[in-house]
């Protein structure tokens, strides 16, 4: 299977509500959002984007060597949690993490849990995508 | 004057709608809402955190050794930016940004950048913090 991670995110949108976590260690920021209308701008072409009323979302995918699917118990309650942890290369920490949004604790979305399982099943629960060449980005100017 | 980060945060309630942004410099997350109701909990006492329908937030406070505030022109179309960086010691890059929300560029809601000129002549563009003393953090199990 030959997937890039532009792929890998648009499939994404299958999993319904996420919980969109990034941190720096010292501030964390988890948006309650779909992966949907991602975008790409000529600009900033390793970029997968997303605007929508309450967040603004980027990666830059060029960052991105392995992606690994976790299926845990919460670390508080009795429930299972999903999750997609995106890396760096020899990073022990993500850059990017996407849980399964959960309603009240375990209660997710009909077929949301079904979609991760499927997933993982397509691209295995440990997957290093393939990186496409693409031109040197431009540094985001951004915030 | 000595006001702690939790003085500071508690501040910028005034400010209304920001753009809260952290990064990692390979993920981006900027979530738009107010910073109201912070709590703080026993089991992590140097984390400011902050829940509602769209966004969680989380700071490690003990992390944060200065705060500057930044008035730029826009680096896309002809409006002032109003920016408050949090800044780790010896770090070039904050690990927090808050950014006034404008509605359309540079249309700010009434007295927001009032507030934020307040907010500067109470602390000063570049602002370090006193030290509270607290008990040892709990490493931060979440996510």
């Amino acid at each position: 299977m030959s997937k890039t991670l532009k792929d890998f995110l648009a499939d994404c949108e299958s999993l319904g509500t996420l919980r969109i976590i990034v941190t720096n260690n010292t501030a964390v920021l988890e948006a309650r959002g779909r992966m949907e209308n991602l975008f790409y701008v000529p600009r900033v072409p390793t970029y997968a984007n997303m605007h929508n009323d309450h967040f603004e979302f980027h990666l830059n995918m060029a960052d991105i060597q392995r992606v690994k699917f976790e299926e845990l118990p919460a670390k508080q309650g009795n429930f299972t949690t999903y999750c997609i942890r995106l890396f760096k290369p020899e990073a022990e920490k993500a850059s990017l993490s996407l849980f399964l949004q959960w309603g009240k604790p375990g209660a997710y979305e009909p077929g949301q849990v079904e979609a991760f399982i499927r997933l993982r099943e397509t691209y295995g629960a440990e997957w290093f995508p393939i990186w496409e060449v693409l031109p040197e980005p431009i540094p985001a100017g951004g915030h």
